[in-house]
């Protein structure tokens, strides 16, 4: 099935292979736990990335599908209704959402809001007896991000945040090769990732929350602490504004930090809103190197690394995710779907979201920004 | 001539060489101020890099010789002595080294000391009349650099710390593209150095000063000064060791640190003893990004980048150098000769060495090792 073909390109893969063979189902697992029923999700913000990545990963879901809309634009709501098969009485805006509680078509929602509705949109949804996916940073304060942890655990509703990286399949062999031992004794990890912003919402620090820390920089920051399975003890770190064009008036252009992990392992990140840094992050092993490059795009993660065996020399390893673009989407919203389902536990947790912002508070104190 | 062979590979280059062709006669330069004598040189250590790299570079050199060895080996001395035709005369030990004050067939030392010496050696070297070209790090403390500087210009002999990156073509050909605002504003740098450290002098406190910042993390802090012509203002850093097998028993394994400039540049540096990184550092400009990579080996160091005009496709640079080792060490060598010779300022100064020294005890204070 589409959902999780993994057409992994190998190239001197060797004897890595058979090492992470008994990983290769594990997303396939996912999958297989899908019953016949299908959740069916509000989506609240039609913007970008619900149009164009969410929804349309949800028709390629197996137990996933969208049959209601929250929007503040009637024209745009009723210009998608037709293609999800959404009745008028689906279709909610902002004043009237709460009535989504006497919907019984609607069991979850999926919020893609600015990061500063998050809260107020999860802890209704939740109110109404609605599960919630809801895209990363998770809330724009620790206080908020506590809120709807509560208000879920509360109403006995599900709450995860959308790192899908976490459920990518090649992000998930990187983090085997480590786990196994492949690359040895992890010391010390790079990670950049941003883009040069023009006229946004992110960019309004009312809505944002803060500067491409808060949207992208938060990328390299969960990688880090996925890849590692720890919590980084101490932070430091530098933020700077270089372009004076008004872009930057609110939030900050550049934030720059370095993590120390109780392992030892010291991570040194950069996050920008000046410059399209394609999204990375490379690990160093006393035993070998992992490259992830594309790291954090919607397709096309590149795994590459060298480990370096006794002797001889060094065994390659180069896998490059072939699906397109929506499938991370129609895995994240099947994995959400298939933990509502089978009453599972959620991968990437409220709780998950909830470490992410406080280490932001951390990084954003150390480098002087108020947050 | 081999000195200044480049061939540069270029790959869809298209606009950039117009922009670069002025620059590209730079390093051609520094050959063609050539005078027919040479600078004759007094090898103070016979270790790896003197042997291996940088006399081998003297043979391909223009103006550069080797006319002397000081070492506590006179059988390894000895042993190499025909091949550059030295006679027994001169021929020093450390006990008798400042005797080199009277042979008139020595112009200058080359310093490949392990680092604590190269503060006394320096200075006695100026103190007996010889230029000084030593090795990196410059010392192992402030006060030593400052000391070696103060007793250059007291003896009027000039210093040059040997900071052969900055003399090496594909590495210039980077910074122009910063400086003729090919990639825009910087924005972001992420650089990283280091190597899985056997027994070797550089894990003695003692003698090396400090871990692995001292010695491989000084190309990263180095490459960022070097590429954006400023001073970090604001140094955040974290140190730790993982590998508690007695290798650092008395230095840091890993260092990890972010630098602010002046202009607002951030760049963050990973440097360790534990692991094998390829050397690199990655320059974000808001209009594209430079990646060099290897970075700070002796031969085939890799520029490559990005740059996204207003329209199109983004505009790719490949340039490899393909000198091979020791030519940077000839380089190394003739430029310092030719400073001499021509008595022009030193690129690489004891001023700039200076400054390093000075931001690896911020660096280290702020890691909370003791420098």
């Amino acid at each position: 099935m589409s959902l999780t073909r993994r057409d992994l390109t190998r190239r001197d893969f060797g004897r890595l292979a058979a090492a992470s063979a008994a990983f290769a189902t594990v997303p396939r697992a996912i999958a297989q736990a899908a019953a016949p029923k299908k959740i069916r999700y509000a989506i609240i913000g039609l913007g970008r990335i619900s149009l164009q990545h969410f929804m349309p990963g949800t028709k390629m879901s197996a137990m996933s599908e969208v049959t209601a809309f929250v929007s503040g634009h009637p024209d745009k709501a009723k210009q998608h209704a037709a293609e999800y098969n959404i009745p008028d009485s689906s279709i909610y805006t902002y004043e009237n959402f709460d009535r989504i509680r006497d919907n019984p078509n609607v069991d979850a929602v999926y919020i893609a809001l600015p990061n500063s509705m998050h809260a107020e949109y999860t802890i209704r949804s939740a109110q109404a007896g609605k599960h919630v996916l809801c895209e990363k940073p998770m809330a724009t304060s620790v206080a908020d991000s506590e809120a709807m942890i509560a208000a879920c655990k509360k109403a006995n509703r599900k709450l995860m945040i959308a790192y899908r990286c976490q459920l990518e399949p090649t992000t998930l062999r990187a983090r085997e090769f480590i786990r196994n031992g492949t690359i040895g004794a992890v010391q010390a990890i790079e990670s950049a990732n941003g883009f040069n912003i023009g006229p946004d919402w992110r960019t309004n620090g009312k809505l944002a929350g803060g500067g491409p820390l808060m949207d992208v920089g938060i990328y390299s920051l969960n990688a880090c602490r996925f890849m590692l399975g720890e919590e980084p003890t101490v932070i430091a770190a530098n933020a700077s504004t270089i372009d004076h064009d008004g872009r930057f008036n609110d939030v900050e252009e550049n934030v720059s930090w370095t993590m120390k992990f109780p392992s030892g392992v010291l991570a040194s990140c950069n996050t920008t809103y000046g410059a399209n840094m394609e999204g990375y992050y490379r690990i160093h092993g006393s035993k070998g190197t992992l490259n992830v490059e594309p790291a954090f795009g919607y397709e096309g993660i590149h795994l590459t690394g060298r480990v370096r065996g006794a002797q001889g020399p060094p065994t390659v390893i180069d896998l490059l995710e072939q699906e397109k673009d929506p499938a991370q989407f129609a895995r994240e919203a099947d994995h959400f779907s298939g933990c509502i389902l089978n009453n599972t536990p959620v991968g990437p947790s409220g709780e998950e979201g909830l470490r992410d912002m406080r280490h932001i508070q951390t990084i954003y104190k150390a480098a002087g920004i108020k947050f």
